[in-house]
């Protein structure tokens, strides 16, 4: 079997591209299956210099018969403004290509040293499971007055039956394979007095279909807190856009860094490809150093193998992963390692 | 000279309020002023099953002479549903009353464990200033095709140049009390594409007013991974009403717990009345035990009384509440010591 990836690196430390495909490329090796990459420099900034937008018009032509998209980071503010490089991009991918789930694993790994007292691999341990498609993300809306003193801006937050509960039936089953069961949502229904009540009756509905899962709702206020104070609490977290962008950084954190966390953007009914890509941005400010944490980036590409059937190359991977977390000389400098870039992606390639 | 105080103390753990109260009536003999409490017993549950809604049709009659709010906690979902108990009680006030700034600190105090390893008490001192009016926190949008599979549902974030020039400058005139002078700014602008680049432009015309203030600016989801990861670096955050629920919530939890945060309502104009409160909800959970921790009823009166020009009687407050949190006898349970709600009350009226 071979897959056909499309690769697009992006910007910045998106470069950590080729540690990810390296890992890949050895899993491939070691676990008899081919793979045909398509490197494309569309969704940069670079390309957007060159052509004054961020990816072709016939960018669906180009990955659409992709497996699947491996995917770096994209954003160079002194170029190109946020909104515009990112709603070009990364958030077309997610709209046209229907990737409705955000799935992002919050993990404190052996070697990674945790910024929250006295916790140990193992106490935190559970996924974000994030609406990717609708709701606060929207260029809905209006500007009126512009540049006067009575100018007012309005912006919809914009979801849909369809769009709520297919995210929180992923969420349940997800909870399904899981040993303890049990799905928390995020809410602001207490603030937020028409999405999130609508959401809250959502998730209440949805959740009579799976009488084995035990449930709980916190508000995203409180609940960032928990993340905090009681990590081991959660098992699956299901949120809106919004909170779950929110939630899916400061999970990551709190299990030590973002540096290393990956996400998949998937399309569960694999009608278009999935996007897989590290959480962290391009982070301009450390870019082009060579010392970039290649693991999120490697990550994703386990958890994008994970989703294309090669579950044990998967796996092996982030056993490699781990391995090298484990030793200060496979760690990046953000982890109080010794490792640039490529020593590290190097050292995960050989465990593999 | 006297100040007439209007007392509520609410709903569940807001019955707090006469350890606040405690407090307020020992700084007053201590510093030479009166206090003229009017208690209330609206805004609370109770009333709302003997009246059919939360607060009389006259509250600002009630209320509206009074030199500030004294506030305990609202909110008992079994009875009402929060988003009526919220928007009919606390919300009213924040608008009606044009409090347009939230205001709460974060503080690790000594004496209070903290989640976060390594953290010292100076670690974590900054304020977070947050719109209380408008924002995210809407009734404004629709439902449609409800109860069926088509069906939508519409909220829509106001943002108004008055509103987000006045909140930004309190945060820059803060910032100029303080020593380090740094405003950090929410955001959210590459993904929630028109609100937030609105907010960010109007963020950097107020900071040309103020050459002595630096400043930066984050996206909301790694600025959640920023407090629990460099908490040291902020001094003022400002933030929408949303963004700053959320942080307000999670910065007191990277302090150690959100037991013991108080915010204040403000109008900085003093034309209403403004509001103190402590950020803990009614917490039903732990209601009616006499177990509650009564700091952050405390020191929002100690918030309540700087504002209302006290400040050596609230400085007198915080050090007795320091005192009070450094012995195990003097802590409630939820910080690992052996006082209950009156015997911390207690405490820190001795002290004073
Ligand atoms: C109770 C709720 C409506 C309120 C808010 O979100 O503003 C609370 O969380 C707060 O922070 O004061
Ligand atoms: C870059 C940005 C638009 C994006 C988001 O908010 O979705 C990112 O933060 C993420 O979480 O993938």
């Amino acid at each position: 079997r071979t897959y056909r990836i499309a690769v697009i690196a992006g910007d910045g430390i998106g470069k950590v591209m080729p540690e990810g495909v390296r890992a890949l490329e050895a899993a491939a090796r070691s676990h008899g299956f081919g793979l045909e990459l398509d490197w494309h420099d569309f969704a940069s900034a670079d390309y957007y210099v060159r052509h004054g937008r961020m990816m072709p018009e016939d960018w669906k032509e180009k990955v659409g018969t992709a497996d699947a998209i491996f995917f770096g980071a994209v954003g160079w503010p002194e170029v190109v403004p946020d909104h515009i490089s990112l709603w070009e991009s990364l958030l077309q991918f997610r709209r046209e290509y229907d990737q409705y789930v955000n799935l992002r694993p919050v993990r404190l790994m052996p070697g990674v040293p945790c910024p929250l007292a006295g916790r140990q691999p193992g106490d935190i341990d559970f996924w974000v499971v994030r609406e990717n498609t609708e709701g606060e993300y929207s260029a809905v809306g209006g500007h009126m007055f512009p540049g006067t003193e009575r100018e007012v801006v309005i912006q919809e937050t914009v979801m849909t039956r369809h769009g709520v509960d297919r995210i929180v039936r992923f969420a349940f089953d997800l909870a399904m394979k899981r040993e303890r069961r049990h799905v928390t949502s995020a809410t602001k229904s207490n603030g937020i007095a028409i999405t999130m009540p609508f959401w809250d009756g959502r998730v209440d509905a949805i959740a009579q279909e799976y009488p084995d899962v035990t449930r709980d709702k916190y508000h995203i206020d409180i609940l960032t807190a928990q993340f905090v104070l009681n990590p081991q609490r959660f098992d699956v977290v299901v949120a809106s856009n919004l909170f779950g962008d929110i939630l899916s950084d400061l999970g990551p954190a709190c299990a030590g860094t973002i540096g290393i966390a990956p996400s998949g953007n998937i399309n569960p009914e694999r009608a278009h490809p999935s996007l897989f890509e590290p959480v962290h941005g391009s982070a301009p400010d450390i870019a082009g150093q060579g010392i970039a944490n290649p693991v999120g980036q490697i990550w994703s590409g386990a958890m994008m193998l994970e989703h294309l059937g090669e579950a044990e190359a998967a796996a092996a991977i982030m056993s490699a992963v781990e391995d090298v977390l484990q030793t200060p000389a496979g760690r990046t400098r953000d982890l109080k390692g010794s490792a640039d870039t490529v020593s590290c992606g190097k050292a995960v390639a050989a465990s593999l």
